[in-house]
């Protein structure tokens, strides 16, 4: 089962590369106003039970792929669940 | 409007930062079989139209956001569009 883990920098966290995206966005004449960048990963589970990846997505997200104490993150499984 | 794009490495693209979340993963004892690592802009624009945000986001990304040479990207209104 293929799943996407969609992490972003918390509310509140400073995100200096969003604000220079923001910045160069709006020096290319961009009606923006303004911009955050967070990275994905997109995952390839062994796994087909919907339940189970979220699990192990949750843990994985946990664990290594973000961090919780600045991050948030989303988990989608590619079946739309 | 607020939207996000997300940038992947295309496929048949190395992507060693993706090879090694992957080993990470497994060395962890998650079953997985492969992982790509990708990042996402969330943009804040200025426009409220569907269609004049998802024109501008393209040219953003072919512009600045994303290498459409190495780099595939997908666009997503937050009103789902």
């Amino acid at each position: 089962m293929k799943a996407t883990v969609l992490i972003r920098p918390k509310q509140g966290i400073l995100d200096p590369q969003g604000e220079a995206v923001g910045e160069a966005l709006r020096t290319l004449g961009f009606g923006v106003s303004g911009a955050r960048v967070g990275r994905l990963v997109d995952v390839d589970l062994d796994t087909e039970d919907p339940a189970e990846a979220h699990a192990a997505l949750d843990r994985m997200s946990h664990e290594l792929l973000a961090n919780p104490l600045i991050e948030s993150f989303t988990i989608e499984l590619e079946d739309g669940a």
